[in-house]
């Protein structure tokens, strides 16, 4: 997920003020989270209110929830952006315990899932295209200006915590045949991959894609490769993850991005490369492993800008295409095609005691390749 | 057109030597043409042979020809890669005058065109695909390694000459509609902006496309613009073009791309951008103007790498997709879309004895917008 671009003052605009009946409705509960206080991005207790279910909402029990680098980077108000307290968490994985009167999709006992947003403005082009995570008034699950509780906060809280509660716009159904735990981190991790693959084609059968970076995000786009029925090949700085890459994941291939010969023998070989790493390097030699006309989807966001040579994308008429989270129609797609095909994240799960650990650890890349909370079992309920 | 990466050893794999009986049709003729000899550029008479007209060829008497900026980069050898003598030329329109036995689609006195590009290999993914302009063993209409003369000279010789002889495949049919000299520069020019724009459906009724540089390219990309039936905003670094463009071209809007209340006035307004400036300008400041999921369209050739903030991508799903040419197919949609929708390029017609102060005053961009050489009326034939 991409920093919050969303100010108080836009986001106050969103939506007209719930009408008086629904207000009356709007009680508080009070539940058990983790918070961040201050830049340390140190995670403690805390008791948060959630509005009660409005008509259109959504009570979810948080079951699992996964941690996903934004997370870290909020907490540590890396992005310059953080409302303390902060509550992170948008990989959530939950069981509905209270729907309002408007809603018919979803019934207590339901498997659901939240991702990484909880409103936008309905009323733009990119709403009306559905692709509404483009929105510009969009409403962030965590640290981000919640229009809908006006009486208690007005900064939306996530899933580390016990409950939260949705609008059904924004909750996508899980099936059975997905594991919660496992499942949880496709809410993020999952559509950020899958949503540029399906849109730029890079889903077809035989078709070779490309995963730079094997983290979070990277070892589910090579998953899904799979699934799709794609050659995969991954390229990687680390000489040491070929045979995790291969053996564990499935790639086809694994190639050593700073080893040229590697390189060479693969130019002019891919229709496309989901490109997840964080690190400034330079493009140049990944746009000589793509075909002409071939893709490169640009998921991370390096600190510097890239540099890229106007020819490496002139000449053999070729692309690169930025993408960030996915629409909440592509997560329901995305969920029922990893339900169908097996897919779900490599995970270690985690006691809510252990999560700061965990967040040092993710500091480091030391994770294979998912941490999730088991909220529902380790958080305590006061 | 970009800078041949055919090598005389790929290009002399491309296609099988023609059957014995063809060999013995082909015979050669004389005409005569305008080379440069070095990198000065200088232009002057040359005899130059041409194969006769094998079964599959077509033979076109030069009416005219346009001088694109790509003649000047060779001439100069600015690319490093000319092969002296050059005879540019790869804006031709022309009548045909003999067509070999093979050929049904043309007949002696129609009019017709040759772009960039006289072969391909027919067999890469790019030619199954109906992107040739993308083979790696693409044969450049000039200055590139010609494997079916094998007997008079290894190097393709362009339009600024008195005739062409071109394999059916590469010839287009220009309709009576279209003037032959405003014509002539949409083979290059015309389809290298037209294409792009079809491709990444920037040719919508009621969408908005900038245009980034006005000339040879850019005023073209806004008559298509227009056409398409879009709204088209020029955005250039020179205020006195402003006129030019909104009374001259048509564009609805046109913005100054130094004025950062003009441009800050016009951010998130548009679908996509043409990109045809040959300067290394930042591109932040063009990716801002795009709305979420918009495309900028990269066609010009900047010598320094671009420098791109990874979230101006990112951010809202924005691409940047390079393009060079487009296929014959491409092009002979274009050509009749031109026709029936009056586009044509606007140009200056030189004779033969200006066509070097003409290169002079295309360094220096002094032209509105495409000189074409009057070949049919000023070239001497001995």
């Amino acid at each position: 997920m991409a920093p919050t671009t969303t100010t108080a003052a836009a986001a106050a605009e969103v939506a007209e003020k719930p009408p008086p009946q629904q207000q009356q409705q709007q009680q508080e509960r009070e539940v058990m989270g983790l918070a961040a206080h201050d830049a340390s991005g140190h995670l403690t207790p805390i008791r948060i209110t959630r509005r009660n279910t409005g008509d259109d909402d959504v009570a979810i029990k948080v079951l699992y929830c996964g941690i996903c680098h934004s997370d870290l980077h909020t907490i540590k108000n890396e992005w310059r952006n953080a409302v303390y307290p902060v509550v992170p968490g948008h990989e959530i994985a939950g069981v509905v315990t209270e729907v309002g009167k408007n809603v018919t999709k979803f019934a207590a006992g339901d498997s659901v899932g939240v991702g990484c947003m909880v409103n936008t403005c309905g009323a733009c082009e990119s709403c009306a295209d559905g692709c509404e995570n483009y929105c510009p008034r969009i409403v962030f699950t965590y640290n981000s200006v919640d229009h809908r509780s006006p009486t208690t906060t007005t900064t939306t809280r996530g899933g580390y915590s016990g409950a939260v509660v949705v609008d059904r716009r924004f909750v996508v159904r899980l099936p059975a045949a997905l594991p919660l735990d496992r499942g949880a981190p496709l809410l993020c991790a999952g559509v950020t991959v899958y949503a540029p693959m399906r849109q730029h084609g890079l889903c077809v059968p035989g078709k070779h894609v490309g995963v730079v970076g094997l983290g979070g995000l990277g070892h589910v786009a090579v998953k899904f490769g799979k699934a799709f029925g794609m050659k995969v090949t991954v390229i990687s700085t680390s000489p040491g993850k070929r045979e995790e890459a291969v053996e564990r994941l499935g790639a086809d291939g694994f190639l050593v991005s700073t080893n040229p010969s590697e390189m060479k023998s693969a130019m002019g070989t891919m229709h496309g490369i989901i490109n997840t790493a964080s690190a400034s390097t330079s493009m140049h030699p990944y746009f000589a492993l793509l075909k002409p006309k071939g893709k490169m989807i640009l998921l991370g966001l390096p600190e510097k800008p890239l540099q890229i040579p106007p020819f490496a994308l002139v000449g053999g008429g070729k692309t690169l295409a930025g993408s960030c989270m996915g629409s909440i129609s592509d997560t329901q797609e995305m969920i029922d095609f990893a339900a169908e095909h097996g897919v779900a994240a490599d995970i270690e799960l985690i006691g809510v005691d252990e999560v700061n650990t965990a967040m040092e650890r993710l500091a480091k890349g030391d994770v294979r390749y998912r941490f999730v909370i088991d909220i529902g079992n380790t958080l305590k309920s006061d």
